[in-house]
């Protein structure tokens, strides 16, 4: 099995940075403006895509775990088979002026082009993130920066 | 040991993304502005980095193979000891009006904090090669985009 991994350090209150990765508005903020759900633990939190005003495909995302401030837990129990019971870790620390993010997709079964695709488009989302946080503006879905093909 | 993956598609000349893999000038132009050496098989080409005028760091590849349009393989022989004998593979095809690139960062040790940063950027730094070939402008270091504590 092989992870994704990313590292961004966000110059913002680590308890904004912590709202952002678990309340419906902070997640639509960075990722995609069509978030529903329950962001507590063992709720189910619903992100969605769309294309030209079309859905085009999402995650459902089980919360397994929450430590304010320092760590969520997500299990994807719903989306393209590759991420059915995939894992998504986000860790939170201080240091010094920068809240560092690490963040990991875990246990993908084969390093297919679809997660070299994933493993970029994180990377974008999570840009999004430091600049929702940093400047109050992030790119979520649909208007978030394209790399591929695949959009 | 651990991979890290990327994907960009590109639109530009499958040719000219070849070339900006495997020329000084290339080079230069999106990872680096610090690119000196050569770029044939066996090889040697020398990234540097450079902070506030200061160099910072950087890393030596040695050029495995190259196969034009197609494949360009690095292995790092001098930087960061994380870095010393892993290898940095990159495929080239076409699909449709895109250039796709799949590129794989191989044989990390072990997961580590640092894994995560260079994952991230190099996301950023691929960015810059899409942006290069596509606008004619890339933002190679020290112009680069910077992601965290670490930049």
């Amino acid at each position: 099995m092989v992870d994704i991994l990313h590292k961004v350090g966000i110059k913002a209150p680590l308890n904004e940075v912590y709202k952002a990765l678990t309340t419906r508005e902070g997640l639509a903020g960075w990722w995609t403006t069509d978030t529903q759900g329950d962001g507590a633990v063992g709720g189910v939190l619903r992100f969605r895509f769309h294309s030209n005003g079309v859905e085009v495909g999402g995650f459902d995302m089980q919360v397994l775990a929450l430590q304010p401030g320092s760590q969520v837990l997500w299990e994807a129990i719903d989306g393209p088979a590759e991420w059915i019971g995939t894992r998504i870790s986000w860790e939170l620390k201080q240091d010094g002026e920068y809240v560092v993010v690490l963040f990991k997709h875990q246990g993908w079964q084969e390093p297919v082009e679809f997660m070299h695709h994933c493993s970029t488009k994180w990377a974008i989302f999570l840009m999004s993130l430091k600049s929702l946080l940093e400047t109050g503006k992030g790119a979520p879905s649909p208007d978030d920066v394209k790399i591929d093909n695949w959009n």
